[in-house]
C-alpha cells in the first residue's frame, strides 16, 4: 500500500482517521461475553485434550494425535477451514534418569533432563558438586577451574502475579551449560525454575554453543537443591551421580493446526488468536497449555455461533513444538510471509489457566480508542486496560518482529510456576470458572478486532 | 502393689486421693514453655536428621546411619542414660516402578508400590482395569468376576483437622490386594490415601492373607487416579501394564533408641514422650516423624537443662521400624513387659509438624485435675483440654493396651496428608515457629507429669 512504502519501517495508519468499531458489534460482543459464563465451553476442551491425548511432547506419536485431535475439534466446533502447516524439527526425547547424592550422605535426588540436553554414559557420572548462587557467579569463575565437577547454580526464582520472576531465573537453564563447559565443567545442575514448594523437577529447553564441550544438564526440585544446598553448607565436599538418558531419533514433520471463521467482508484480513498445542512429556500440559488451546478454541466457537460471521476473519491458531524454541510459529511466520500484513492484530494464551486482569497491546495512536472500546466490554470481568506495557505471546513473537500488532491478555501467574514444565501441570490444577472468564474475554477481543473499522496499526517492514 | 491386686483389670488410683502438680513445678513449667520459644531447640534436629541421613526406611543402611545418629544426639543433647531395644523384622525394599496406560490413550501413571507388596514380572503385568467406587463394593463383586484383571479402588480420602478422613479410606490399602484376589484379581490399584492434588503416589503398608494369592498392589497419585477415572468413564477398556519391582533381603535388627533424665526421686516410674526415627523410602520423613524427633528430643533437654531433674525419669524414646506395623513399639512393649506399670503417662508426637490445638487423655478421674493443672500452663500456647476423646499415638498403643494411661496432644493434620508417605515430606513443609510449639507443649506435659504427685491411673491387667 502506498502510505506504508512512504514510511518503511514505521508504524503507519491505514487510514488518517481512528480505527473505530461499530455500536451494535460492541452489544454484540457483550452477548458473546455473557454466553462464554453461562456455557462452559472452554473446559470441556482442556479436559478431553489432556485425557484422551496427555502429554504431547513434540515428535512423539502423542504429538501425532493431538494434530488429529484438534483438526477434528475444530471442525466438530464449527469452523468453516481447518488448515495446517508443516513444522519440521530434530526430536529430542527423555529416558531414563536420576541422581543421587554419594559418600557418607548416600540419598536419591528428584531430577529431570533440561530439554535438548546430551545423555551422560550409561552408568553416569560421578564428581563433586561446586555450587554458585547464580549464573553469574558461574560465568565469573576462573576457566579451568571446574575441571572434573559438576556446576550447580543455586538461585531461586521470585514469584510474581505478572511471572517476572521467571526470566531472570531462566538464563541459568538456558545458558548454564555453556558457561559451565568452559570452566571445564562435566555436567551441569540447576535449582528449578520453578516457585513449587514441591519435589517436581522444572524441565525447558537449554542451549549449546559450538565450539563449547556439550554437557549433560539437569534440574532439580526445589526440595531437593535445599537439601544440595544444606550438605554442601556443612563444609565437606559433596559427590553426587548423575545419569541422564535422552534420545535424538531424527527428524520429524508436525503441523500447526489453523480453523478460520471466515470474514464476511475483508476475509484475507485475519484476527488471530491461539495457543500451543504441544507440551513437555512430564506432565499432562494442562496449564502449559492445554488452557490455551481450550480457551481459544472456545472462544472461536461462540464467534462460529452468531448470526453472521465477523468482518474479518477470526483465526484460531494451534501452535506446533512451541516448547522446543517457537518451531511452530516461526513456520507459521514464514509460511505467511506474504501475509503478514494481513495479520491486524494477534494474541496467544499461554500463560496458564488463572484468570485475566489487563488488556494491553501496542496497538498505534489512532487504534488505541478502538483498544478501549474493547476494555469497555472487558471490564466487568475485572479486566483493566493498560497501555505502554506487556508483550506478546511467544508464539505471537515471529509475527511481532515482522510488525504484525500484538494484543495482550495479561494472566494471573501467580501460580503458574508451580507447576509449569513438571510433572505437575495436570487438569486438576484449573478451576473452570477461570476459563469462562477467559474464553469470555477472547471470544469479545477476537470479535471486536475483527468487527474494528480501521486497523491497529501491523506493518511489517517492506510490506506492499 | 496392694491396692491395684485388689482390682485386677481395672484402673485403680495409686493413692484414696486426688492427684495434684505441686505450684513450684507449675512455675517451672512456664519457664520451660517459655524457654522453648525463645530458644527454638527443635527445628534443627529436624534439619539435621532429614539432611545428613535423609530417608530412614527400615532395614536400610540410613536406618543404621539413624540409630547412630539418636544415640549421638541423645547424648549431645544431655541425657542421663542412652539405651537401646533390638528390633528384629524381616525386611521389604522399593526398587523400579512403573505404570501406562495402554491402547489407543496411551501415557504414564504415577504409581508407587504399597509396602510389603510382591513384585511384579520383570516385563511387568498387563490387563484390564476394573473400577470400584471403594473397598466395599470390590468385597461386594461377584467371585471370579475380576479373573485376570486388576482392581482399581477409586475413593477419595476427606480432609479434616483431626484426619479422621484417613481410617476410613485406608482400608482399601490394607486389605484391598486380599479382597481383589479373592475375586480373581491378578493385580490391585487404589487411589492414593492422600489428600494432596499433586503427583505424588502414596505408600503404606498392606497385608496379604494366608490362602489368598498375593498380588501386586501400588498406589495411583491422586491427579493419575482422576485421568484413570475420566477414561474408564469414557466407556472403552482401559488396560494398564504395571510394574514393580521389590525386594525381600532377609532378616534385619534395628534398635529403639532410649534417652532418659533420670527421676531424682521416683527414677523407675517414667514419663514416655517419643516419636518415631524410621520413615518410608520416597521422602526425607520431615513430618513423618522428623518432626516428632526433634519435638520430643528438644523438649527432653530443655528438661535436662533444669537446675534438678523431675521427680520421675522422662523418657525419650526413638521408635524404630513404625512404618512396617508398629515393630519397634512392639518390641518395646515386650521388652518392658515386667516394668509396664512403672510407665505413668505416654505420648508420641506422630502427626506431622502442625500446631497442637488439644490435650487429651484417658487418665484416671483421680488425676483429671492434674491433667487440667497441665492444661493450664498449655493454655496460651493455644492448646484447649479435652476430655472423652482422642487416643494414643500409633507407637503408644502397645503399652496402652497393656493398660498404660496415654495423653494426646492433637495436632492440627489439615495439610498432614497432603504429604504424609510421598516423596514431598520433606522439610521445607515444617514452619519453625510451630515447631517451637510443640517443643514448648511436650516440655511441660513431661515436666508436669513427672512431677505430678500420685498416678494418671496405668494400670495393666495382672501387674502387681
Amino acid at each position: 500500500m502506498l502510505l506504508a512504502a512512504l514510511a518503511l519501517g514505521t508504524v503507519v495508519p491505514a487510514t488518517a482517521g481512528e480505527t473505530r468499531i461499530p455500536e451494535a458489534a460492541i452489544e454484540t460482543a457483550a452477548g458473546l461475553r455473557d454466553r462464554a459464563l453461562a456455557e462452559n465451553p472452554g473446559y470441556a476442551i482442556i479436559e478431553e485434550l489432556t485425557t484422551v491425548i496427555g502429554p504431547r511432547m513434540p515428535g512423539t506419536e502423542a504429538d501425532a494425535r493431538a494434530v488429529e485431535w484438534a483438526k477434528q475439534k475444530f471442525e466438530a466446533l464449527g469452523f468453516d477451514r481447518v488448515t495446517t502447516v508443516p513444522v519440521t524439527f530434530d526430536v529430542w526425547l527423555r529416558g531414563e534418569e536420576r541422581a543421587e547424592i554419594l559418600g557418607t550422605v548416600p540419598q536419591p535426588l528428584k531430577i529431570t533432563a533440561l530439554g535438548g540436553s546430551v545423555a551422560t554414559p550409561a552408568e553416569g557420572i560421578e564428581a563433586e558438586v561446586v555450587e554458585f548462587p547464580n549464573l553469574q557467579a558461574l560465568a565469573d569463575a576462573p576457566d579451568g577451574s571446574l575441571e572434573g565437577k559438576i556446576a550447580y547454580i543455586s538461585n531461586r526464582m521470585q514469584r510474581f502475579r505478572d511471572g517476572r520472576g521467571y526470566g531472570p531465573a531462566v538464563a541459568a537453564r538456558s545458558t548454564g551449560a555453556v558457561e559451565a563447559a568452559r570452566k571445564g565443567a562435566i555436567g551441569l545442575l540447576i535449582r528449578s525454575i520453578s516457585t513449587a514448594e514441591h519435589r517436581f523437577p522444572h524441565t525447558g529447553q537449554m542451549r549449546y554453543e559450538d565450539g563449547v564441550a556439550r554437557i549433560p544438564a539437569a534440574a532439580l526440585a526445589n526440595p531437593d537443591a535445599d537439601q544440595l544446598s544444606r550438605l554442601i553448607a556443612l563444609g565437606e565436599p559433596v559427590s553426587v551421580r548423575l545419569m541422564l538418558e535422552t534420545m535424538t531419533p531424527g527428524e520429524y514433520t508436525s503441523h500447526n493446526v489453523i480453523g478460520d471463521l471466515i470474514g464476511r467482508e475483508a476475509p484475507e484480513e485475519m484476527v488471530v488468536i491461539g495457543a500451543h498445542l504441544d507440551s513437555w512429556d512430564l506432565g499432562t500440559g494442562a496449564l502449559d497449555d492445554g488452557a490455551g488451546i481450550g480457551i481459544t478454541f472456545a472462544a472461536g466457537h461462540l464467534i462460529g455461533q452468531l448470526p453472521e460471521r465477523p468482518r474479518r476473519t477470526v483465526r484460531v491458531i494451534a501452535f506446533a513444538a512451541e516448547e522446543i524454541g517457537l518451531l511452530g510459529a516461526r513456520a507459521y511466520a514464514q509460511h505467511e510471509a506474504t501475509r503478514v500484513r494481513e495479520h491486524v492484530i494477534a494474541a496467544e494464551s499461554d500463560f496458564g489457566a488463572g484468570r485475566i486482569y489487563a488488556l494491553r497491546s501496542n496497538a498505534k495512536d489512532e487504534a488505541w480508542g478502538a483498544i478501549e472500546q474493547i476494555g469497555d466490554v472487558l471490564r466487568p470481568l475485572g479486566i483493566e486496560t493498560e497501555r505502554g506495557v506487556g508483550g506478546p505471546g511467544p508464539d505471537i513473537i515471529p509475527l511481532a518482529t515482522r510488525g504484525v500488532t500484538w494484543a495482550q491478555l495479561a494472566q494471573d501467574g501467580t501460580l503458574y510456576f508451580d507447576y509449569h514444565h513438571t510433572a505437575d501441570d495436570t487438569l486438576d490444577k484449573i478451576d473452570a470458572g477461570d476459563i469462562d472468564q477467559q474464553v469470555a474475554a477472547y471470544a469479545v477481543f477476537a470479535w471486536l478486532a475483527a468487527e474494528a473499522e480501521g486497523d491497529f496499526g501491523s506493518a511489517p517492514p517492506g510490506s506492499d
